[in-house]
C-alpha cells in the first residue's frame, strides 16, 4: 500500500538485532546530546517498558510484572510446569543525560537471547530450563533511593511496601509513579532463578587498557553509602555577624573537600564522591539552614574500606563541628566486597574463549542488579568495553563488534544453562566435555 | 444574623492597627513554624496583593499596578492634579520559611500611614503633596533573580522586559507568574517620588545591643554579588578513576570554604556567603557535571570591598583549577557603598526624637528597595529592632512597642513631607521651627 510505504519505518530502528533494539529503546527519553534521560517510572520509562513487554510477548514469552514493577518475560523452553529458570537482564531506567547503553544493553540483550533460544527450540534444540528476560525497577537510584531497588526486592533485601514508599524529590512515591505509567504490576514474581546472568558496559577503562573484549566479573568492590544531613540555622547573609552564623552549606563544603582528600590517602585503591547535595532554602541571601548530601566510599580492599569508613564518619563530624551545625546520618549502608561464584565465571569465560574473544577476569566497581542476587542464586556478570571509560554521560559508547560479542557470550552461556536445568556446574561440565 | 455571627471573625485579624494588618498579611503563605513562605508571584503572594489592593481602595487610595506588578495606592491628600508624591512601602514577597515582618512591615505601615493621613485630612489638615503606599515586586530574589527587581524597574535600573523575562528554577518567567495570579498590571507607574521612605526590621542586632528603638540608616554596605557556574564532566562515581574526574561540586566546595576564609581576613568588616548552590545532575552515583552558585561579599569599607572582590574572583578561579573544571561568571554585580541623604536622615531623626524614641544612625548591611531609589529621589530608611538579630527565619520578631514606634515615626515623617510639598528640606525647616 502506497500510503503505508510512504511512512518511514523509523519505528523498526533499522535491523531487529541487538543494535536495532538498542536504537529503539534509545528513542524513549532521548536527549539532544545523543543520550537518554529515562528516570525510573517516568513517562519515558513507561514507553520503554511498553516496548519491552510488547517485544517479549511477540517473541513468545509470558510477560508478568510484579508488585514493584519488575518486568519478567518467561520463554517456555523446557515445556514443563515448574521448570528451573535461567534469568538474564538489567534495567531500563537511566540517570539524567546518561548514555543509551548502560542498563538498556542488558535488557535488550536478554530479550534478544530469549528470541535466539526460542529459534533454537523451534529448530529442534532441547532445553530443560526456561529462560527469563528481566527489567529491574530503579536500578540507578537517580530518582528514588536506594539504588538496586527492584532487584533488591526480588532478592528479599527489601519488602515491596518499603520499595513502593520511596519518595522522589517532589514527594512522589515509587508506587504512585509506577501506577501513573501503568507499570506497577500485580503479578507474583517468579521463584528465585537457578542462575542469573547480566551483560553490562564496563563503565571504566580496564578492558580497553587491556585490549580485551569480554570482562568476566569475579569480584565487586565494597561500598559505603552515607546520606547525611547538616542542620544549621536560617539567617540573613547580610547583617548576620559571621561569628554567629551556623551555615549548613559550609559544613557540606568541608565534607566534600575532605572526602576528596580521603581518596588521596590510597591512590587508585579508594574512590570517594559526593554526587548529590540539596540546599535549603537555597536563596542567594539566606544562610543555608539544611543541606543533605550523599557520600560514597568504594574500595576492593577490606582494610582500606574499613579505615576509610571510619574516616568518612569522622570527616562528617568534623565538617559539622567546623561550621557549628548539627549532623544526622540518615542512611549508612555497606556493600561488602564479595567474590562472584567461580563456577559461573568459569562457564562464561569458557563461552568467551570458545568464541575466540579475548577475555579477562576483573572487578566491578559499580553496583549492578546482579549484586542484589549474589548469595541468593549463582550469578554471572559480563562486561564489554566502554570507549574511553565514559559512563553516566551522553557520550557513553561501545564498539558495535563488542556489543555483538557480549550478546553472543550471553547467548552461549544462557543456552548452556538452559540445557543443564539451570545448573552452572552441569553446564560447565557439559561445555568442558564438548570443548 | 445568627448564621453569620457563628463564623469566627478571624479575617479581621484582631485590631485593625499595624498589628492587625501584619496578622492579616501573615496568613498568606503561613508556615507551621509561625513564619511565611510567600515567594514572589506565588498564589500566596497573589492573596496578599489582593488584600493590599482592597484595603488601599477601602481607605480611599487610587490603586494602580504597573507592568512589572508593583502596586501603588495613591492617597489624594493635596487635592490637586499632578501633586508631588511622598512614597512609602516595601515588599510583600518573602524568602522560604521566613519571618512574618520583613517586607510586610513596610507595606502594612505605609497603608496604615495612608489611612492616618487621610483621617488628618478629614479632620482639617492641609497637605500639598499626595501620599503613596507601595508594594514592590520581587524584593527578595528568592524566586527570581536579581533581587530588588520591581523597585529597580521603577528606578530605571532595569526595563520591564528584562524584569518580566527573569525565570525561576522551574523555567517560569516573572511575567507569566504575575499573569497567573492576576497581578501583572497594565498601568503606568507614578512619576518619580519627591521623597521615598521605608520602614523595615533591622535584621541584625545593632539596635538591640545599643538599646535604641529607631535606627536611621545613613549608609549602606557595599556588596559584590557573583553568579558562578562550574562546568565539569558527568561520570560514574564508581569506576571512574579519581585522577580523571572533573567534579564541579568539588570546585564549588572549595569556593564555599574559601569564601568563608575570606571573611576571616577582616573580622567584623567583611561578610561573605554562598546561599544558593545547584548541582546537576544531582544523583548519588554521578560525578556532578555542573554546579551554579551565588556568592556574596559585603563590606562598609571601600578598600576592604575592593580587595575582597579581587580575592573573590581569584578564589573562584582557584577552586575551578583545583578540580580541573571550567568556570563561567554569569553575573557580577556591585552595589557601591553610599550615604543616604542627610536631610532625610535629619528629618526622620528629629521625628523620632520629638516622639521621645531613643534613636541612632546606623548602616544597613542588607539591600532594601530604598536603595534602588537612592540617587533617583531623596530616600529615608528607618529600622526597628529585630529580637536577637534573627532574620530570614520563622523566628524573626520585633517587640510590639517597637513596631508602634516605627509606624509612628513613619507617619510623622510622611505627614511633615506631605505638608511640605514632598521636600525634605522644607519639611525639616518647618519641623525644626516648630520644635
Amino acid at each position: 500500500m502506497t500510503s503505508r510505504s510512504s511512512q518511514p519505518e523509523e519505528c523498526l530502528g533499522g535491523a531487529d538485532d541487538i543494535h536495532g533494539l538498542l536504537a529503539r529503546f534509545a528513542r524513549f527519553g532521548a536527549t539532544p546530546g545523543g543520550g537518554v534521560t529515562r528516570l525510573c517510572a517516568s513517562p519515558a520509562d513507561g514507553e520503554a517498558r511498553g516496548l519491552f513487554a510488547a517485544l517479549l510477548a511477540e517473541a513468545g514469552a509470558v510477560v508478568t510484572t510484579d508488585g514493584v514493577g519488575n518486568q519478567f518475560g518467561r520463554f517456555p523452553l523446557a515445556g514443563i510446569e515448574g521448570a528451573a529458570l535461567v534469568m538474564a537482564g538489567s534495567h531500563l531506567d537511566s540517570q539524567m543525560r546518561a548514555g543509551r547503553l548502560d542498563g538498556a544493553l542488558g535488557v535488550a540483550a536478554a530479550l534478544d537471547v530469549g528470541r535466539g533460544l526460542m529459534a533454537r527450540k523451534r529448530d529442534g534444540a532441547r532445553f530443560d530450563a526456561d529462560f527469563c528476560a528481566v527489567n529491574w525497577t530503579n536500578e540507578e537510584g537517580a530518582r528514588f533511593r536506594p539504588s538496586l531497588l527492584g532487584s533488591g526486592a526480588y532478592a528479599g533485601h527489601h519488602d515491596a511496601a518499603f520499595a513502593l514508599s520511596r519518595l522522589d524529590d517532589d514527594g512522589v512515591s515509587l508506587g504512585d509513579a509506577l501506577e501513573a505509567i501503568g507499570h506497577r504490576g500485580r503479578d507474583v514474581a517468579p521463584a528465585m532463578a537457578a542462575c542469573y546472568l547480566e551483560l553490562h558496559v564496563e563503565q571504566g577503562s580496564v578492558l580497553e587498557d587491556d585490549g580485551a573484549t569480554i570482562g568476566v566479573v569475579s569480584r565487586n568492590w565494597g561500598a559505603l553509602k552515607i546520606e547525611a544531613v547538616f542542620e544549621g540555622e536560617q539567617a540573613h547573609t547580610g547583617p548576620t555577624r559571621m561569628g554567629r552564623r551556623r551555615d549548613a552549606l559550609l559544613a557540606a563544603a568541608h565534607a566534600v573537600t575532605a572526602a576528596r582528600a580521603l581518596a588521596d590517602r590510597w591512590p587508585g585503591r579508594l574512590h570517594t564522591s559526593v554526587g548529590r547535595l540539596l540546599v535549603e532554602p537555597n536563596s542567594p541571601n539566606v544562610v543555608p539552614a539544611r543541606v543533605s548530601l550523599s557520600l560514597e566510599v568504594r574500595s576492593a580492599d577490606d582494610a582500606v574500606l574499613a579505615e576509610a569508613g571510619i574516616r568518612a564518619d569522622a570527616l562528617l563530624v568534623s565538617a559539622a563541628g567546623a561550621a557549628g551545625v548539627g549532623l544526622t546520618v540518615a542512611v549508612r549502608s555497606e556493600r561488602p566486597i564479595r567474590a562472584l561464584p567461580d563456577v559461573v565465571c568459569d562457564l562464561v569465560a569458557l563461552c568467551a574463549e570458545t568464541a575466540g574473544h579475548r577475555m579477562i577476569r576483573m572487578d566491578t566497581v559499580a553496583g549492578h542488579d546482579a549484586l542484589s542476587l549474589l548469595g541468593r542464586c549463582p550469578v554471572g556478570l559480563i562486561f564489554v568495553p566502554s570507549i574511553d571509560g565514559i559512563a553516566h554521560n551522553e557520550r557513553e559508547a561501545t564498539k558495535a563488534a563488542d556489543l555483538d560479542a557480549g550478546r553472543d557470550v550471553l547467548l552461549a552461556a544462557a543456552d548452556r544453562l538452559c540445557r543443564a536445568g539451570g545448573s552452572p556446574e552441569r553446564a560447565l561440565r557439559q561445555l568442558g566435555a564438548a570443548a
